[in-house]
């Protein structure tokens, strides 16, 4: 099966890495196809750019010209997957939800750790819609930009471990969720500070997305998830992505 | 003071009735300025589109030359006010919360009557997040989809009138939320077929701005919509928009 | 128009403070009408003190003999707004509601900063009741007793800033509410300490009583607030009120 | 012991029936006192004779000359709880938080059948501050006024049991409150038509404050219930009752 | 009446001290009868054990040969009691849930002070389902085992009390639950210490049970506790129970 | 990879089903080993039962001698996956969670169906406790008593089908969850019936355990699940057993 994983932001060396461990994870036979949003900023840290984000999401896999079985939304805390879920027959895993729905297999309460604590309710928000934040013990921000994760990827390791150290022993999360897209590979020193499982949202949602194509399910059209009703559009979508 | 109060669809004349609706309730000396987004779909019905209207809103507001003192958002149940509150440093009101917010002051609960059943998800998503979902009875849908509010109001007073009667009857709703920035006009046949309070989402929010403005309070700066942080963008805003 | 702005103490000093901020508030054409409970205590600290102003409010206002287009109860988290609304025909509106709710128009999350730590549960319940707590960061007290607001005001505002500069820094707050009706004027330190908008109670009530007028929106008759099913009085009112 | 069982309303037939119930299921050595507010309305159905009733118990209970062990304020959603147990050292129950309180350990939820519609939010109000909503299935009005239940009883044993039946049904309530100080004496029916237990709040509430004086529990001082602080009243209480 | 105290591990000392307390709080003419489960764990810190013990508690019962109108579980944060109420015709009541359902008529908000900090969890969940949480400030751990309390009463107390007091000055607890059912005795040392009433669940469940049964009220035999189905069984009881 | 996929009650041939269903889903190289309890009913349909399926499915995990990678309890809203948590060091999968988790990203709401209204409580109960009720639109049952899925599966398609057409039409269900161990090899029916997506629990189960194995991820043992602490058994476990 072939799984479309969309970065939300575009800067590509980012999607690369998110590709990586998306691929790392995948089973035999399933073609990871990672993606960089057709526009959009190269970081996404606030509501405007994932606002942004979100339609660029949408329209990136829409242009997409070939078949595929399921999309990830590789961006933790974004908006925008109810809309691709509307917009496609094959099932929609969004990381965030991935990784606490994976967590909640793995211990009474989790934590995600972040990046800039502006995320902070940007997460809340997305976790409180999808019904998994009872279990949630904590948000943290480790105060680090998303970019700086590739810029000074040692401090990055040593930033999110302390935080998630003081999840566990302040908040008493015990699993914490790697709170950004571009978080893989931090999982073993996570790991090593805290002594709880930690859980990449990619990796979760690669197993999620295959797991749903497996079983032969995908989105609900009854309802909230029907495809769009024909509209007339007005400059959109814009020449340059046509 | 100047206010901008934004359709989040493309359709002229339902800028207008919105428009008509704001200058009715507006304060002498206050100017109202309707905007119809610079790009997106003729009605909102869904997420596609809703996520689409929430940066197109957002782009249309920036794009807007001249001064102004408050902006609304005219969409019920739509995404996107959080985009707004980071980029502006004058104060953001939404109608599907200035709604309910003011429903909140006339009765214990309230319900929303909306257009297609589909738009229902939304409306309650966003009052969930915005801590006003307590007191809402109900979400209903009266079956209409947007742009028959215009094309057969005759028939929408009635749809929508029976369908609010059914909240207050069934529900046990106390107050009735016109859950449509389009429904304006509708409310004396609402309340003559029910009984209870109807409130206009555009005309509580015109008075909600005012007052903040009023006031000298606008949107806090402190954490969750500050502005948005110095970014590289790809490929927007579309040359078209700029 | 004419609003009735009751206290709830019996402390005329109090009572003018009340009132005028709330004339500072008022448009041009509205009459504020500062009132006294006819009796009561002269400060209301506790639930024995609360549960009699509610009845005092309510008496002094059916005592008041001119027209009047609606009332706030200037009392942070007392009881009392839903019997005024069974008595009257006229918008009602607590402060403890007003600035709530106007405060969530302003950041993701508000604290209120009222007087002694006795009246924390009282203000707590009034936000649960009113739908109205979700948002809410925290209750916090200074310390201070109601009379000593007037008695000593620079230590007034001093503790009172302090405090809600820990409401934003350990509550994450994003908006401060000044939880006491006496508390007006003290506005500007706080903002200044803090760095966030600060919402004033009365001011806020005033702008929201004076707009539910001008949309000619009041109370819903239909269940909870009906008017009084006729009874017979056994000593009541006293003599000394009639 | 003695219990004080104090009526809302000062309709002395209703004081004697609830005397009469308590009686029945005090404890031998236990002396009920039932009394009649000094004012107040002959029937509490609403907000305006609630809070009315609210400080009428406390001056009641405090005009009472005799030394006593506990006090039960026997009013089904009313207010004023609060301010009793702020006033007194013995321990306070209310008849709506002892009747829910003992429900919950005879099955998963249950239901309250109160008299009127306007009775209901009161009643939900009650059980949602005391925390014990969780396990209520519903809270149904038989449509029958307070008095009523005296002026034909057989009809009103009809109603209530009507309309628990149905909330046994249709809500799966696996017991049934009743929902007036003065329904003692329909539990047998009620019993017979639905087979669910069905609690008295007045039975309950005496076991409980037996219970909670024979273990030496009284009110928690510490915080919300310390004793009110010294004040100066303004025209109360009345020259009539003092 | 007789009412049995089931204790949950298999120490006979504790169930001796159970007893004990039970009897102390019983009324005249109750007869308490301790009992020991038939199989299980000397102590109950766990899921493993707890659920053992749900079992093992209803095997001591039904094997219990002589009439008794009233079972108490004498475990805190146990499993189990729902199965009770479905083989058992007379009320059962679990001390966790009376602790805390008296807790609730002596303050605004309890804590429970256990003894291990893996005991927190398992209380939680309890007190959850019961519906009992909302009021719950916390559940506080004093890092005893269960075996220590009676090992070193002394440091048993200290270590208790002090927990205690970090519920009422830092969680703002208004009473405090002793939880577990070995730590009867030690009331009088945490009321010293804190200033706050102090609940004995099994005081507490003594009182209930006899309230239930003086009343004739006992579990809804309605829908969730209905008898069991007939069944058959595959090597249960063990001989050895039989 | 080995799973043990355990039936929580001993009809043989519903061990066999469970099993068979279990390997379709299976990835190549997974190897199902399908486990009928040492000891319990032949069917769950109640608390009793659930409870002493926990503790059989717990012995009969420890006597299995063989290594393996996870462990699935195959039983819908039955007690017992925390006992298992703590006493493996492998992922415990519960089938009522993998299909609620599952159906969270196929639709806004899903519904579960289950045999008799009896087990409607005990699945509830353990959604709430998972975090996993607040997109639960409603737990239905057929009416059906286990067995009779296999003394009559054309009847139990057909009523199982009826009930969750009933759950997406009046509960506005998106999703149906199949609410019995014993239910697979329905889905097809009830995709047909109701045009939604349908979940079977072991199916989901299954493809969760795999995934947390494939991504190295198990229970956290920090507290909740640490392993039971070193006790001293009473006539555990049977003779027969050891």
């Amino acid at each position: 099966m072939r799984i479309l994983v969309v970065n939300v932001n575009t800067t590509e060396s980012m999607t690369k890495t998110i590709g990586e461990q998306a691929t790392a994870t995948a089973s035999p036979g399933t073609e990871i196809v990672p993606l960089t949003p057709l526009f959009g900023a190269d970081s996404v840290e606030g509501n405007y750019e994932s606002h942004l984000a979100a339609i660029a999401v949408m329209e990136t896999v829409r242009a997409y010209a070939e078949p595929f079985d399921a999309v990830i939304q590789a961006g933790y805390g974004e908006h925008g997957r109810e809309g691709l879920q509307e917009l496609l027959d094959v099932p929609v895993v969004d990381i965030t939800e991935a990784a606490a729905s994976t967590a909640q297999f793995l211990g009474r309460s989790y934590s995600v750790v972040t990046t800039l604590d502006r995320a902070v309710p940007l997460i809340e928000d997305r976790l409180a819609l999808a019904g998994l934040a009872d279990r949630c013990a904590s948000v943290r921000a480790s105060g680090l930009p998303v970019l700086e994760l590739e810029r000074d990827p040692a401090a990055a390791v040593k930033a999110i471990a302390e935080e998630a150290a003081r999840a566990v022993e302040q908040d008493r999360a015990e699993v914490v969720c790697l709170g950004c897209g571009g978080m893989s590979g931090l999982t073993e020193a996570v790991v090593e500070r805290t002594g709880v499982p930690v859980v990449d949202g990619v990796a979760a949602a690669v197993t999620i997305a295959e797991s749903l194509v497996r079983m032969g399910l995908t989105t609900s059209k009854i309802r909230t998830y029907a495809p769009p009703r024909p509209k007339h559009f007005r400059a959109w979508p814009p020449a340059a992505l046509t």
